[in-house]
């Protein structure tokens, strides 16, 4: 930071934040005002949380972290090293701590582990204007929204929910169990983030109350949460869709290691299936001496193939993600990607035809047998797209069907499955095409 | 449907929907309860809910339209046919409909178009018990939320908000003036749907309040609307990246010609650029004639370049899309991913080499000079791998300076862009490598 520099924002420490190093960090936060401090600290996420609670003095540090809700605490808490994480937990009061351990026994994405296990409870049998009063009482607490209150049967069963508003417009004197409702939207201890989020999507409601198996209430998963959820599962599946593994940290702070990791082991795979095209070819080494001309289409034939498995992949992910298309709809898929594969590969090999006889008007590259090398790419591009269409849209069903994520098809494993095959096709019409001519 | 299947619940509905036909959608949602029938309403999207309303009969599609949000109303009539919209603008009463109106004329995808005008509004020189009891009355009409107040002044201007919790915790008797906060959080009203997700991921809010140029308030963003912008934007960024134009609808929605449409033209694109990977060929033929064991690893070559492109596009159009790299990062970008890409090259390069030397001592195919071989390709994989990276990483910053959308530096696009460069980096190394004794 510059010296100068002393008034500095909350949004400007934002932007800095990535580039400045841990001291600097927080310098940049103590510089802030302390409204600015409080804005600047509830936008954070768990990991810089962590970073700047560890450089802050132990009263400070106190101080701070017991500004969080009891889910971002643990969350923060679960962020940080091993050896340091006794000492935050410490300075948590009694009950909160406790609460916090209960958290980090669920796993992180689940509904278990986004829970906030504070919220707004209420008894069936008060009337409208007790609860009011009641809820006006638990607002002082740090419960995580009193804009519903969930109404709670012995050993904390969950019998219905009121929001606010319906007690607001209700009659002071009805009773909440006449006015809550009870047609539930729960969402399983266990259930994972995704099944959580869509949870969200499907119903238009702010919170979502968290119950173990036996109907008993444990906690809330409040929409603000979701919102991160649905960009951390985009970013998971774009990044193996482009053949990485599911980076955890931003790009900026993941080391060179880890980001050499997390590529490293997907490209050389990819090679060693590549490699495959070298036998591919080498199956077709005579035809390629007798008709150097062969080779020149190599590269056009085989990334026209992994163009179309790209697109097709990609559609087909996104939309079994977002519940678009089910397991079972995979033969309604093949069907409508073997009619795409068909038409986008007849008219790429349209262009192929054309531009192969172009140039042989102009250049005269070709030799006499133009026409049928033209018929031969033109026919090789309508099979290879087909095929490329047909295998990037089926291979995330089948992934998913043997229970790996279907993002895993990658636009760079789509393409390689398809090269070897698009080999084959291309100098197996090539040798039908041009026998006894070129070859 | 099945004629015996007459229990059927807003879950198995939503489950087969896309599988349905108009009239089946319908026939579905009469054999619902009506509580069934609300919960399935509210969770379907704006063009599903256009659809369903226009088959009911005009005095139900009434009470179904005005069920609606008023937000969510204007996102109905955008979806709905141009000869079809003003029959339900008539169904509206008269002020719903100029709100529907002055919403329309807003971008679909700016906080204008976000936003809904109705919200819960004080004065600042209200008491608290005050503010309490107009809210109770507020909350019987349809403001979106009771959850936040605005606090406006003369002329609609923003002066603070409080939290219903605020004033619920505040001493009856203090003004709304002394509790409001003014530190706010605002949307202007032509800020992006990306720029409104960017606020609700910065600061721990349920709802933003929009406001015009000169500070007046319009309307308010509540966060449930921007789970879907953000589930929404990264769909379209993962089409793009999949080599294919950002598709309006569903993938199963979508007709066959606008599925052809959204990827024939990418294709075609690709595969003109792809045609110059056949003049770069052309331009190494004689090589290629002497030496036809260097076509052999062609594909090889040039995927490698692919893939490893892919990787670095993807990871930097990702960031570039949370935030997590900037215009101005681009040099720390270009550092990193050179290293990165010298690295994992010499990775394959390694593999590529011990490949060529364990294939030649047991099948000898590659003859005498396939040490020579074997390092032809070696050094070209390190450098189409370090060139894919590089091309990679900084086509979406070079995208994103000229005001493209970053995530149209798709796969398939750098992979096109590195395959040539890719043909004569392997080809010079084996016309350096191989002189005088392959070639």
């Amino acid at each position: 930071m510059d010296a100068e520099s002393e008034d500095v924002s909350a949004v400007e420490l934002r932007e800095a934040w990535p580039l400045l190093s841990p001291p600097d960090r927080l310098e940049g936060f103590k510089l802030l005002s302390r409204g600015e401090q409080e804005e600047f600290f509830e936008g954070l996420g768990a990991a810089d949380t962590s970073d700047l609670l560890l450089g802050l003095q132990p009263q400070e540090r106190k101080n701070w972290l017991r500004l969080l809700p009891l889910d971002d605490a643990a969350d923060v808490i679960q962020a940080t090293d091993a050896a340091e994480r006794d000492g935050l937990m410490g300075l948590l009061d009694d009950l909160t701590r406790k609460e916090v351990k209960a958290l980090l026994a669920y796993a992180e994405d689940e509904a278990g582990g986004l829970m906030n296990p504070r919220y707004a409870r209420l008894r069936p049998d008060m009337s409208v204007d007790e609860a009011i009063t009641y809820l006006r009482k638990q607002a002082r607490e740090r419960v995580e929204t009193i804009y519903y209150a969930y109404v709670l049967g012995p050993e904390q069963h969950l019998l219905g929910v009121v929001s606010f508003r319906d007690l607001f417009t209700a009659q002071g004197n009805h009773l909440v169990r006449d006015v809550m409702h009870t047609d539930l939207v729960i969402a399983p201890e266990t259930l994972d983030q995704e099944g959580v989020s869509r949870l969200f999507g499907e119903h238009a409601l702010m919170a979502i109350p968290v119950v173990d198996e036996r109907g008993r209430m444990k906690g809330i998963v409040t929409i603000d949460d979701i919102v991160d959820v649905v960009a951390e599962e985009a970013t998971e599946d774009i990044q193996k869709m482009g053949g990485t593994a599911a980076l955890s940290e931003p790009y900026l702070k993941a080391s060179l290691t880890v980001m050499l990791k997390a590529r490293a082991g997907w490209l050389a795979v990819l090679l060693l299936g590549e490699m495959l095209t070298a036998s591919a070819m080498q199956h077709f080494e005579h035809e390629i001496a007798a008709a150097v001309v062969l080779a020149l289409f190599v590269p056009l034939i085989i990334s026209s193939g992994g163009n179309s498995g790209s697109q097709a992949t990609t559609l087909v992910i996104r939309a079994l993600a977002l519940d678009e298309i089910k397991l079972r709809d995979w033969w309604r898929v093949a069907r409508r990607e073997l009619a795409s594969g068909l038409a986008l590969g007849g008219i790429l090999g349209v262009i192929g035809f054309a531009r192969i006889e172009i140039w042989e008007a102009i250049f005269h590259p070709y030799g006499e047998h133009h026409v049928k090398l033209a018929f031969t790419v033109a026919f090789s591009l309508i099979g290879v797209v087909t095929l490329g269409t047909m295998a990037g849209s089926l291979l995330p069903f089948a992934l998913k069907r043997v229970g790996f994520d279907p993002a895993s098809a990658s636009a760079p494993l789509v393409a390689t499955l398809v090269d070897v095959t698009g080999l084959v096709i291309y100098f197996t019409l090539a040798s039908i095409i041009l026998r006894g001519t070129l070859l």
